[in-house]
């Protein structure tokens, strides 16, 4: 059901919020980098909160992984940090990579974490199209109406597009690297990115619509279930994609 | 539940033979290359049918992926063959993976796709034990007590050990490569050589095991989850884990 906690749902802030109340006997409220949007995956998550006690991470991580049974949860790293460290306010980047399957026959294995699609896409016009949405912008086309960012400027550091082959089929990876993002921008990009790919859009149309800044100038948004949070960056600690222990 | 047929279970030779039926109405035994067990996974299965018309191959494959819904069953490629071509008895070599993830948190995304140990392996001493087993052999000790094979000589061409950087910690690949195999022969050779990995078992007793022909002195026998039969190869035509259509 995603990050956000709810009422009566299982969602990640949920689940780890209890665990933690299950060794650190108060209400807790964790911060994180990133809140994922029902259906989408996080490999790199990175959140933070406060104990009573000072706890050894490597058991601390292990008391909440037997806490976080059977939801698919997990906590592969966990360390100290200071008392101005933030997970959502120090973080300097995030990472997100989206991933599409192209092919006829349906996704088995990896059908949740996949946008399957069933025509080929053309990654050099992808490519192209990138170029315009990269660097300082007014994303207000390319952020869902929900969004409750204050400004919709950001700057996009990096638009990856890749062919990567696959057991189940050819699959291509966009990858996106900014400070921040506004609601639904990455899933806002790629369903735009793909209707160039398919053809439908010439990558110029991707200029014109960041330039209008209207919402409605935006293709349609790619589902929840091919997006994937890989990493975090911060200034003052490693990014959290590296091995886990 | 694997996939040979079974009364009342979701098999997949079972699933596969009823979206046959329903496009070709009569009591279909489709041929297949790998019998694999239940939790076993397949990317690069073959499997022979005859059918009572020509039919289009691509085709024929949306047919049948149209019928195999929503069972997590796909057909990735379909072709005419010659009425001497067998799945199962023109096949020269099976090639299988098997997938270790060694870290202390749980699996999450690829839990039901790899067996997680949560301690680390010496891939030096796996690959100096896993020379002893390639060649042509009398592989007794490592087929499971239920095997019909008629002989237990078989022959391994390869045993390649390697890690692989993953999204979800470290992984341990163990590709085997032999004409064919006995029934739990991928699974005992790698419980086996696990154990060697982890510093329980010296390389050399992985010799002497062999050379007992006893099964009592194989190792653990692999959860059956880890193993992928990745691809079959024939004379006459290209492997099965060219890229999908």
């Amino acid at each position: 059901m995603g990050w956000v906690r709810q009422p009566n749902q299982h969602s990640v802030q949920g689940c780890i919020e209890a665990a933690l109340e299950k060794i650190d006997r108060r209400t807790h409220t964790i911060a994180v980098a990133g809140r994922t949007d029902a259906g989408v995956h996080a490999k790199g998550q990175v959140a933070h909160c406060d104990m009573l006690k000072e706890w050894i991470p490597k058991q601390l991580m292990g008391a909440l992984n037997h806490h976080l049974r059977p939801h698919p949860i997990a906590i592969v790293d966990c360390r100290a940090a200071s008392l101005e460290w933030h997970a959502r306010f120090s973080a300097r980047q995030r990472c997100y990579l989206y991933r599409i399957l192209s092919r006829v026959s349906p996704a088995t294995h990896d059908g949740s974490l996949v946008w399957q699609i069933h025509h080929a896409l053309d990654l050099d016009k992808m490519r192209a199209a990138a170029q315009y949405l990269t660097g300082q912008h007014d994303f207000t086309t390319f952020r869902s109406s929900f969004c409750q960012s204050a400004s919709p400027i950001k700057t996009i550091d990096v638009i990856n597009i890749e062919s990567v082959p696959s057991w189940s089929g050819t699959e291509i990876h966009i990858e996106v690297k900014a400070r921040s993002f506004m609601h639904n921008q990455v899933r806002s990009i790629v369903g735009t990115l793909e209707r160039v790919g398919a053809g439908r859009w010439p990558p110029e149309q991707v200029q014109q619509a960041l330039a209008q800044r209207d919402r409605r100038a935006c293709g349609p948004v790619a589902p929840a279930q091919g997006l994937h949070l890989m990493s975090v960056g911060y200034d003052d600690m490693m990014p959290s994609n590296h091995t886990p222990q």
